[in-house]
């Protein structure tokens, strides 16, 4: 199992959302005790088909034996090295309201290695402000911060009208990747990396589609649950 | 303006996660008392072109005067009916772990009239379970409770291995949108609307990719930040 990371990959987005489910996939088999895992087994799990689950896992570097399959352990070795969990990845949340409350006190996101290990409002903030147990400060107190602790990802959780400007502010400090909970599309140089959770979005589209589902129901005269 | 909403119609998914970002905008514009926006005014604030604006409020059936603009009140109002924002949707939510927990704190699906009025786990719960203020039955009691209160939308928040067979009991009930938060993709008929949000997936593109960009800077012996 060979993991060549430094040459630079083109990596398929489909691909990479679905490592996580494999590192769930093979710990749970690692509880019960099996030490190989082979790809349709992963398949099934997963359900892709098995030359997806053989490219994917082709993509991290690591390769299968022919009617054994993968060794469970050093896959999940493999794995947690490529998505960089194996040691804790730090990041800064900025914007303490409903949304960015409720992610801080989401206590999941330790499963995949993520600390929130500070967030930042507008001030002022009170001295010792502590939400869901993570220490807030004034955003002034941001870029010496990020610095200071050399944090290279946060979480944007801002009022829509304030995400860009924050998000500036953000990268100026040096932050390379943000994970953007706004509704607003970030203008940024193209080098930081960003990833979009839009719920407000979401639920727009599934309101939508349900209410125009409802009206077809009515319209046929039958429910065709 | 006209809203012809009993048409079928294919809708724009990036238009219809834009429609929230109009709402906001035009109820910013209503606080301050204009009674016009023109789509410049909106493309700015929304950072799209005005064409793309007209567009997308074509889709909702609205027609601004030449000149003038769209009125601010009336193009509210189409905005909320056709998203369905009216009246609170109800909706139930299913697994009360990390996710489901921080989900049922989340006041902001007030804002956009979401509202969640039972919760379910796998039994045994007990009675008079409360999370932040919603009760939590055992989910034996989802399929009458749906029928007897008319639920049409449902959040999953389960463990991944648990949510094709949560999700196929949510649809025996009679439920028809399903807002995904596992990683799981569903496996459903085709008329069951779903909207997918997977925080750990997001979470292990940005990571992959942050990795890759710290190597990079490495590589260099220089921050190109």
């Amino acid at each position: 199992m060979e993991n060549d990371m430094a040459k630079p990959q083109v990596f398929s987005i489909p691909a990479l959302k679905r490592l996580p489910a494999y590192l769930r996939e093979l710990k749970k088999l690692q509880a019960a005790g099996r030490l190989h895992a082979t790809s349709p087994v992963l398949a099934r799990a997963l359900r892709i088909d098995a030359i997806s689950v053989r490219k994917d896992l082709e993509m991290i570097g690591a390769a299968g034996s022919p009617g054994v399959g993968y060794q469970v352990e050093p896959l999940i070795d493999a794995l947690e090295s490529f998505l960089g969990w194996k040691n804790a990845s730090e990041a800064f949340l900025v914007g303490t309201g409903h949304l960015g409350t409720a992610l801080l006190g989401y206590r999941g996101f330790a499963d995949y290695g993520l600390k929130i290990i500070a967030a930042f409002d507008k001030g002022p903030v009170p001295k010792d402000t502590l939400v869901h147990d993570v220490p807030v400060f004034d955003f002034a107190e941001f870029p010496h911060l990020t610095r200071r602790l050399q944090i290279r990802m946060a979480i944007l959780c801002v009022p829509d009208d304030a995400a860009q400007e924050v998000a500036e502010k953000m990268v100026e400090a040096g932050i390379l990747a943000i994970w953007n909970f706004t509704g607003h599309t970030l203008l940024l140089p193209e080098d930081i990396i960003r990833q979009k959770v839009n719920l407000a979005g979401d639920f727009a589209v599934l309101s939508v589609k349900l209410a125009r589902r409802l009206r077809e129901i009515d319209g046929c005269g039958e429910d065709k649950q």
